[in-house]
């Protein structure tokens, strides 16, 4: 039984690329990765928090190189500048929604002070990562109800395994009319005789209804559902243990473009597509003892193979946030069907 | 009696550049703009909310066009991303500490909503703009002590008068070794006969000790301070009334960098120099009746009038920020030495 | 027989998206689009120029409004940076190979000085725009091959009608394994009541072999072809009669890198793969006789049909210059086999 | 005797920042780098190529990191897009008359093809930098003069030793109504206990008559000229030995634009503002043979050193480039007048 069985998309015989999946086919590949959540679903509340950890040391003391693509800034998601600008990582990422910015920004704050009694003292302030999907159609999004404590409790819950779909930041997520929520894949592959991995996580909730195209060609249409305008997004967070510099890491992330078109998407002018992308190589110390560091790189022209991992790991993990997701009644009579359903009915 | 005299800068006869100055000579002289402080002066806390008003209506359903220019990104800004993207502010504009970000972002979302009960409903959701310096060697910024009421009272006391300083947001803030805050400027000129007005609202914290370049060439250096890693940050608000799109105002805005370099800066690594431009002509409506609108828009070679006065007003309202700041004891045994009290004795 | 059948894609009875094609299915489409093509085909020479024609009078005084993405930055293309700034496109697009740029650039200075004596004089200098993929593999690139006289001959050929596939600049180039070249495709929509178009241009010189999607699904391989590194490109050029801004100019020129996607690529480390989109209303003019303008735009939230538009004619127009283009033998030993005849075989 | 006192601007006592110039004062300073002219004076003509030499080995394979700043883009100049993208340089940098760009691409390429022969047939094409300024006030550019084999010229001219002012592409161009030219500076420090050099070069074509502020505040403004819209440019090519990635030589080249503002430019309309930056250490191979490279890199909060050194030089050699400029009488009736006459009237 090889790996790629173990994800959502493979039972059904949907294969996004040709590389060869990592053993559990998530981020948590990575070594090093995890990812927890914590899920709200009361009354009219579909959405929750998930917190991924690049590393389960102190991030703000051992920082990760990472970079930023805003494939369509419609979206409202916190600490992007900062990434840009100098290349680092030094908060766990957290994904939730649009309304909760706020609260994970304060949580990961006062998380970064208690590890660190520096900050905002002797040293600089921390930059708290917190991205976002509009989940307003089957949630409450106006009673903004998540708490810095629903933050801890993400934190607390991240492990190499971690569930797919309608969880944390995903209950409540659309896509393509279908549900949405949170999906992972990753692709392993060579490099000098070493082997690395790359993973997505991402948080589906974007795409037209009708627009939907599976890799084998197919258009899965969700029933009574006329095309509308696009309000959601869709978050993609890549990891890598491969050793690279900010610039590549850009690269690398504008691919996840890539990933989304393949699934029939054009970025629509409502949908905030952002991905991140960090690499567990090479930590960045944030209090260095000399002026100079030396840091393996990888060589320009050998990036072709993350381009690709990067396309392909979009492309599935947006589809196994899919069908991980069973159908879902929300706020008000609103309802998702789930793409597992329309591919068990057209099998 | 010349309106510049109304500047705290041109008391001590600095002149900024060579256009005319506004009625007050703040940002205010933008007709619609207002400005409102809430000040937190309590034990180690020195610290606050501004907030400025770009309009007096409904700004969600009245947006304003806009643009934003990362000058160096080292900064935790909210609401940037889709400023760039859509050219568009459709909430009033926070300027606060730091760690004030979250509550700023929250108390905003809570407003709207409340003025706009669609949003998240039968609408999108709605993008806050929160902007931030370190206010940490003043004030104690662990403490996380603004709440969101402070952003309703801060937005409350908006008005065309508006006191500059140590005020609001200004509080706790630090510039070239001495107290910085919140300071304003504005110009004036004409366009095709009609008279036009740029004006600038700055929160100044950066600026290392012995950097700072007044425009007669004097060096004014705080006693007893070495020159230290810059930790600090500044933030430039312009407004003005000439019709423009958003590429023509991240042109002007990019030239607030101008003006922080004519006072001895470089953006120094750890300083968070953003630049947020608007213009009060040509709302743009949330909820459009027609596919297409009709616009008046600046010809290109005519905008070297903007670009100077924006280099001219961002210099001018950081010095007025400076020197309408009196010396401050803060958090521990922390002090800033006032640029007044150095004009004074070296005049 | 309806408009699509004019496509050399859908008489394979391929369909790229939804909307309706315009009436000749190219770019010329858009009124006043003339697109002319000078092929040199002699020895190891398979090169040539391709001029676009924005629009049919003098561009230097009536500028279009245009914008520029780079997907990916492998290139060597001439002018981008000025589109950036400014957002007008003041001379024709040249299409050429990578060592074609400089004598490309000569010519249309040339060209505009002959139409405006006042260039370098009494007024600025013009920013010529020719855009290039590497056709080396196919043709003697290192010959330096193309003259000045050669773009005017391309120039002058500009007409409503003209040819894809191996022609103009497009002679050499090769796509995912088979002969690529020049292709085209169009797409009609209504706004407000009013009918519009979006075209594309494409030269076509991308993608590894193997990495083909058709879009039924289908993976054509050309034979006897390992996959290689991309050291490829490809140019996008998008022409639309709706009016706008250059900021959205700029988005949809984002939308060509989803239809390249959809066709397999991502973007390989190698290849530049540059869209550049302009729009033929609104002339702006060099010699403006006040300050302000009058312009139509797009109201925001409408723009979706232009981004599926993007996407879809890209895509086709792709599609189009590789079927248009018959098997070849170029430079040395090397050839190209044609997607017809992988089609024809494959039906 | 100090070093400083070698530069031009040192001789008439102007000191720009605090930091110790190097050696010779200028860019060859940063060990490595060599700088040739090619100047043009005949009839109407006076324009020119500046060649600067990286290094003294085959650039192209074995490329330098780089990158790019445009601070504004109203500019003609080649190959920024792909220093963008990849952050290497593999060519001399040019500089020239804006329509001697073509030439200048033409000529890099067939240098880089006779020292590669591999280039365009078993491996990929190469990326010339050409840079321009427009000399149309003083030199007829109409005409088009500049041949390959001037650009042979000017890098086989290329020395440690090389003039400024009114040299190479310096010959034509004006500032603040000055004669303006080629010019440069240098800034040593240290770090980790070795000794580091930053340079700076620059083409000097900016400056509207009377925003020139001199470092002690004096404004001198050239006779009987009029406030005239800008139609310059200024290009600022910095140089260093420090181990840097690309990211952080686009910060460093961003810092430029805080050394012209401090002259009292503020980037003006039709001033083409463009910054290009490489360092000497860690030289990038093309043909690689192995995946990875190991790098030494700056620790990102040791960089400010490098900000200062960046504004300083840049201003600096602008003033370099402006006193060593005689008065000159060029196309027509045209005369500029020379800052060093202005500075001895006015010592």
């Amino acid at each position: 039984m090889s790996s790629k069985s173990r994800s959502p998309c493979s039972s059904y015989g949907l294969a996004c690329g040709t590389l060869e999946a990592g053993k559990g086919n998530t981020i948590a590949d990575v070594a090093g990765v995890t990812v927890g959540h914590f899920t709200l679903r009361d009354g009219d509340l579909r959405t929750g928090f998930t917190a991924l950890l690049p590393h389960q040391g102190n991030l703000f003391c051992e920082k990760l190189t990472a970079a930023v693509e805003v494939i369509n800034g419609f979206g409202k998601s916190a600490g992007l500048v900062q990434v840009d600008e100098l290349g680092t990582l030094e908060t766990p990422v957290l994904l939730t929604n649009t309304f909760g910015v706020g609260t994970g920004v304060n949580a990961l704050i006062r998380r970064a002070i208690s590890e660190n009694p520096e900050i905002g003292r002797s040293t600089g302030t921390v930059n708290p990562v917190v991205l976002e999907c509009n989940d307003g159609y089957l949630s409450d999004i106006q009673a903004m109800a998540l708490t810095e404590a629903h933050v801890v409790a993400a934190i607390e819950a991240a492990s190499e395994s971690f569930e797919q779909g309608s969880v944390g930041a995903g209950t409540g997520m659309s896509a393509f009319g279908f549900k949405g929520g949170i999906g992972s894949a990753s692709r392993v592959y060579e490099l000098d005789g070493r082997r690395f991995t790359l993973g997505a996580l991402v948080l589906a909730n974007f795409g037209r209804p009708g627009d939907l195209v599976l890799p084998d060609g197919r258009r899965p249409h969700p029933k009574d559902l006329k095309r509308a305008e696009e309000r959601g997004s869709v978050i993609v967070v890549l990891a890598t243990d491969v050793p690279l510099e900010s610039r590549q890491l850009k690269r690398i992330a504008k691919r996840a473009g890539a990933g989304l078109a393949r699934l029939g998407a054009f970025y629509g002018n409502g949908s905030g597509d952002i991905a991140l992308a960090f690499t567990t190589a090479g930590r960045v110390a944030h209090f260095a003892s000399s002026d100079f560091v030396v840091r393996e790189i990888l060589v320009e022209d050998r990036i072709d193979i993350l381009f690709q991992a990067a396309a392909e790991t979009t492309q599935e993990a947006v589809l196994n946030a899919m069908i991980a997701s069973p159908a879902m009644r929300g706020r008000g009579r609103n309802k998702r069907p789930s793409l597992a359903d329309w591919l068990a009915a057209n099998g």
